[in-house]
């Protein structure tokens, strides 16, 4: 095999700044926390530490949801374990595909022999409330289901429309938040969302491997009167509940340092607080918008539908989409993302999230930018500093 | 709802040992590597961890198997991963079942649609290779699974007949090594295992969050020819396969800071090789048995059945079985588990797993342990600690 254990060297990941789609930047106080001792997952200390990270979750999805936890694994599980505890062999499900994530969830339906009601959107647009209407028009589906930020187009979904139509057909309403939470508002209470998913790796600004999820009461109802169990022991919630609440059953082994990590990155959200957070994105975003399109450059997605911490960039004609990325790794040690599925090669994915979400990350953007662009031949108008530092400076 | 940032503290999980069930000791250069710099999925740097995490792995579990990897969630989502990527409705599966992770195997055979052909073994007794033989016999099932170390009973499974069984049935054979891989010699390959998981929280002494697992050439095959879509898109090997393999193509987002730390675990091991780490657990093993007998108490196992990485002491007649766990974790800070489903409140179970499986852990759990009993009034005879140490000398 020619196996030697001196061929494996410390590891030394360097300083990269992440403004792709994430993992988004992780702050050392989270990193810190996560390297805590790891204790038993029935010590009591680790106890408390759950309780906390519930209250926590709780606070940033703005609900009093009892079911409010942290799924072993990460946002794509979260997904899976929304779905799978829902949905039966038979059961309507309207799925909401503009992108790579809802055509995700219309994926996870069909294996699980619900019969899926499928609303198209452009990917790049948001999804039409009225085309919505019409696939219900005169069924009762079980569930509807549409992704709030889009991670692979940059566009934030409006919520109230749906959320309403979901009501008046009896149908539950499923949301992706995996790329607003923490960032943009996602109050699941307030708009009536009765099952949510996210991840810990974008606005939250905790590594990946956790999806924070939470069930209201109208979710918990359906739950409850399953006819076939859950496919899926893994994410059965129905047996996980009863780790995470009062019973504290033994189901998993949960992924202890993960969740230390969890619940200091919610904290540190908590001490922000949320309003000054969504402002802090709302800010950046707008800057960076400037910044783009004072180089020449253009936003994919229309003005009122555009996600502020995923921004989608055209790549302008000529460029080298790769050799782009290439150089703002090697020389600036900035990860942005590439487009997916249909975008592939068409966009740029730039994250603004979280602890990355900052000024001098929209900055190095622009300078890595321009000068990978410049240097490819591809012409850039000066500019980007000037009208992203107007914004900043009218806030 | 009274929320106050300020409510929740730094982190402070004092310093346990963990001598449960697992989670165990994790060292402090697994906990340093966990808190490198979050880098993205498809950062170079980390298909370079990827690629070495593989080999890695593939060192541990002692095979040549391509698809070698950690699976994104716990143990039971490696255990989850192995079934439902090969059982499809109307397969029939023999389940061995001998403690509670036999009992979730077929708890998960009978969700997947499988028709289950259960072997039973007393709990803290090893399977009987003739009953399995009998079981099978007339028919041709997919797959015999077992648990190579029960981590509710401290069995350790011997698993070469086993294994020719499944060979002359033409069954695939799966096996659970979360509590041997590491500690106990698990050579895949030479063993005839075509599908195993294992989990990183305990002999390989790395937090609890991924499931190691390995699919040999024979069960690839069987992968290829699936009649009906994996019903789990999370855990869906055809596709994941992809990310972990020379395609590269995104499927869900590693969990970065986990895998990081599963490389530095698996690198300790490396450096201290696979034979020098089992004489290690066995002699610890040997040495813990020998003290325990001396106090007058009495192992669960059948000397010859016994895992060395998992001890289950019965719990003497007129012990508050609680009481005395609570007084190791309070006065000791040391972590003993209780027994699980039909064991508990009957026996211990006693980890010396990886970093924990030390001979000062040995003695930590010999002083705790007498300390506990003696101030419930249970008597205990004096000699531990001489019998352990002559188990040490004689090594």
């Amino acid at each position: 095999m020619g196996f030697n254990a001196k061929d494996f060297r410390d590891l030394d990941p360097g300083d990269r700044v992440l403004m792709g789609p994430g993992p988004s930047d992780v702050s050392q106080r989270v990193l810190r926390a996560m390297a805590a001792t790891c204790v038993g997952h029935l010590d009591p200390y680790f106890l408390e530490v759950m309780d906390e990270t519930q209250r926590l979750l709780r606070y940033v999805f703005q609900t009093e949801n009892p079911l409010t936890i942290p799924v072993s694994g990460t946002g794509s599980a979260g997904m899976e374990t929304c779905f799978v505890n829902f949905v039966e062999p038979g059961d309507e499900v309207v799925v909401c595909v503009n992108g790579v994530f809802g055509t995700r969830m219309a994926d996870i339906v069909n294996r699980l022999g619900g019969r899926l009601i499928q609303v198209d959107a452009e990917w790049g647009r948001a999804i039409d409330p009225e085309a919505v209407r019409k696939a219900v028009e005169g069924r009762s589906p079980k569930i509807i289901a549409v992704v709030h930020a889009e991670t692979s187009t940059g566009v934030l979904q409006p919520l109230e429309d749906l959320s309403g139509i979901a009501k008046e057909s009896g149908a539950l309403f499923l949301v992706d938040t995996v790329t607003s939470l923490g960032g943009a508002e996602v109050a699941i209470d307030k708009m009536g969302i009765d099952i949510v998913y996210s991840g810990t790796q974008k606005c939250l600004s905790c590594p990946p491997g956790l999806s924070p999820i939470s069930f209201g009461p109208k979710a918990i109802e359906v739950l409850e009167k399953r006819k076939t169990p859950v496919v899926s022991w893994y994410l059965d919630m129905t047996m996980v509940q009863s780790y995470w609440g009062a019973e504290r059953k033994y189901h998993h082994t949960a992924p202890i340092n993960m969740i230390y990590a969890l619940r200091e990155a919610l904290r540190i959200i908590a001490e922000e607080g949320l309003e000054a957070r969504f402002a802090r994105h709302l800010l950046n975003h707008k800057a960076l918008v400037a910044g783009v399109e004072a180089m020449g450059l253009s936003m994919h997605v229309p003005e009122a539908e555009r996600c502020p911490t995923l921004n989608t960039v055209s790549i302008p004609e000529g460029t080298d989409d790769l050799k782009v990325r290439k150089t703002l790794l090697q020389e600036f040690s900035l990860e942005i993302g590439g487009g997916l599925g249909a975008l592939a090669g068409k966009v740029w994915r730039v994250g603004i999230m979280g602890h990355a979400c900052r000024k001098k990350n929209v900055f190095l953007f622009f300078g890595a930018l321009e000068s990978a662009l410049t240097a490819q031949g591809v012409k850039v108008t000066p500019g980007a500093i000037e009208a992203a530092s107007a914004v900043y400076a009218s806030a």
